[in-house]
């Protein structure tokens, strides 16, 4: 009986595919960067498949690498290329298990799509304010596994502020049912933080019991023109302060940006008359039917263009106008592919250091590669800047693109000696593996060592990933 | 050389406590259950001490107990009777390190009294939202070290929720320095969730970066009848809704406990005509200076009223009546002590349960002890509930006394087969270590105690507490 035989025997014919043209798009990550290896994708139905087939492969020493939805960032969910691992595939685990309206809690399989599951809350008039561009086809055990971001982290959290519960199968082929809809929990170790955002490579997990919030029924988007990061900084603070704290996003971006998207992305138009250094997005939302928050905004418009920290503004006066500001951020890194390469930093400030930040960072770059364009966006209401750079234009892609490596060097060394994080939102996977072994301090390696050492004695659970 | 002047060498004369008389109050703890016995209390100034002193103790294998303000309510923070530990106190720790308002974060030393951080935080015109009732004494690193809950964890979330970044000293004499201040750092295992309700036993809080939020301008407090629990429940989701998200206390309590409180508490008045069975006390901030908060409530009353979810109420005019109103629910605990013994659970389960919850609860009293008088109360916005339960009236107090025990695990089997928590915010300490061992799967003891041996391998750090 061969391997894949015995792991038929656990999931079905159905659940075990060997075939070269199937396995072929769990092999390679969405980045297309790393071109892993494998010769067996297992798709578990339930939590129990999933047990079993880990105890089956733990008894022989098999690694696994756990996907969902293969949308990780930093090559965190392919297998390395030594053909070693199987892939095992949460996909077919998508039943939605409980909507818990009053306890504002939902609980759903590994499986789940995200935007299904903030479908779901929907339509118990709740929110999973869990939201990120990869939400058609990023899966919650994913999302969980790598303490996904997004925008709305201002308000809500990380992925992380968003899990009550954990289940999950332990390397040894265990069930930890962690599966509580509680807000208060003391009695021991927090277990289910273990799990989160160790990407795989402590336990997989199955299940998920997620805090729903009210659902927003008043919306005010607004476009903003600022004079500088600085006057960024000092607007959220008074946009926190003016609404009762219920700013969703507030998303900083350069002109350059904004350039971009207007040039390559169809249907797009510059919402201000002319053009300005800076742009804010931000979003106010409140459960309320009839919260003023326009009126809000308003006022605190009046107060900042009289400061001088807003120069120019709109207010989206529908749904439709809405989505057009919104498309002003949403398709940046798209609208660089046709300037040519970007290398790409996903990192993080205190919010204070944010306008520090962008002007060291961007005098750093002209002084590293000459002419090469940076196009700094994100989310600024939490310190975590997309600090994206195309190539000068007219370069070479291949020759900017192996300068990777070197630039990112030169932005994390600033990052770190600013007090932030190399890597906010998207992870350590493969891509910043050496970037945790230089920046984090000996004793942190020791403990994560330690911990993985403590769960996964025998290191099958996702290996390559992390630490 | 004795081990105290080895200790003295480190702290100084003033950090190193060997009279009887200065000790006894730090081997009692706050309820007087736990009488521990040490002959050294050491205090030292700063960081580098607490890791000299550690690593002194670590090579002649001396246990350590941490200690704060000795507040805890589940004997944590005390030592054993055996003699082999030193206390360590974090008392001299106490530093405000930094405090950036732009940033929403404040940086403060494990020393420091939670009402001072409060107040600092103040001073910057922002929010430091954990509060409970001992935050007058209770110091900051033990706040974090058992994830103190309080009266705004419905808002806000719990103490791990406010903690951005740690300085920890490990069981080997190590400092890990994670004083980052980001809301984003997917840089590996998030290390400061370890020592997060841990209670000491996995390392020493030295220092803490807290997250703040913008501090309240408007509030509104209102104390209503509801006609039973199932109304309070449907009442906080409406009242979620109504108020744009922004209710920050939703206390639940029977009749009984105002009927002690206005029994025992001098200058305290029902604020309404006729006595009810339940109450609800509600409190909604923001950040907003007029932010029209009565007006939402008027509004939410008018509607709640009209469909039987609330029976009368009353919304406080001046921060006087607010604080009259608070007494109604804050001085529940201590109007139990004429009344005779009172046996303790401090429990949670869904918010969407509590009703369930409260009625199984109360018939299960009334058949194990009949005559006992459940004193119910709590932070029903998040599912906690002080299930407090009054001597039968004229029992004999140490006869009722005796039964804590078989009480204790009557509720705390219901709580279990409900999805609930046994020790919702006091954690496990020594009180219910028993129960700890009792009610967790094998599986999380295994995962718990694999952690403990990871970090701590010679089990010197608060030995005898959780785990």
């Amino acid at each position: 009986m061969t391997f894949a035989d015995r792991l038929r025997a656990i999931v079905g014919e159905v659940g075990c595919i060997t075939d070269a043209d199937r396995l072929a798009p769990h092999l390679l990550d969405q980045r297309e960067k790393y071109q892993g290896k494998a010769s067996i994708l297992v798709r578990p139905a339930n939590t129990d498949e999933v047990a079993a087939v880990v105890r089956l492969c733990a008894a022989d020493r098999i690694p696994i690498v756990p996907q969902g939805g293969n949308t990780s960032m930093a090559g965190g969910s392919v297998p390395d290329d030594s053909g070693d691992a199987i892939i095992l595939s949460l996909s077919r685990m998508t039943a939605i298990r409980d909507v818990d309206a009053p306890n504002y809690a939902l609980c759903a399989e590994a499986g789940c799509v995200l935007a299904d599951l903030q479908a779901a809350a929907a339509d118990a008039e709740r929110l999973l304010p869990l939201s990120l561009a990869a939400e058609g086809s990023c899966m919650i055990g994913g999302n969980i596994s790598t303490n996904a971001g997004g925008t709305n982290v201002l308000r809500y959290g990380m992925a992380r502020d968003q899990v009550l519960g954990l289940e999950v199968v332990l390397p040894d082929g265990q069930v930890w049912d962690g599966l509580r809809a509680l807000r208060k929990d003391n009695t021991g170790y927090d277990l289910k933080q273990l799990f989160i955002g160790a990407e795989g490579t402590l336990g997989i997990i199955t299940a998920a019991m997620l805090k729903l919030s009210p659902i927003p029924r008043s919306t005010c988007t607004a476009w903003l023109a600022v004079p500088d990061p600085e006057a960024a900084v000092a607007l959220l603070a008074r946009a926190r302060e003016a609404s009762g704290d219920t700013v969703s996003a507030f998303e900083l971006e350069a002109r350059r940006c904004v350039d971009f998207v207007l040039r390559h992305t169809p249907a797009t138009t510059d919402p201000l008359a002319q053009a300005y250094d800076w742009y804010v997005l931000v979003e106010l939302t409140s459960p309320a039917n009839d919260a003023g928050l326009d009126t809000v905004v308003e006022t605190l418009l009046e107060g900042a263009m009289a400061d001088g920290l807003v120069l120019d503004g709109t207010i989206a006066a529908s749904e439709a106008q809405a989505q057009a500001l919104w498309a002003l951020r949403e398709y940046v890194s798209e609208a660089q592919r046709p300037e040519g390469g970007s290398i790409k930093h996903d990192v993080s400030v205190p919010v204070s250091r944010v306008p520090e930040f962008l002007h060291r960072a961007t005098a750093l770059v002209e002084q590293t590669i000459p002419g090469a364009r940076p196009v700094p966006f994100g989310h600024a209401g939490d310190g975590n800047i997309h600090f994206n750079v195309s190539q000068p234009e007219g370069a070479e892609k291949q020759a900017f693109l192996a300068r990777w490596e070197e630039l990112n060097t030169v932005i994390h060394d600033l990052v770190m000696e600013m007090g932030g994080s190399f890597s906010a939102e998207h992870g350590i996977g493969q891509l910043k593996r050496d970037a945790l072994a230089h920046y984090r301090q000996p004793v942190e390696l020791e403990l994560m060592r330690a911990i993985k050492a403590a769960v996964d004695p025998d290191g099958l659970f996702n290996p390559g990933k992390v630490i």
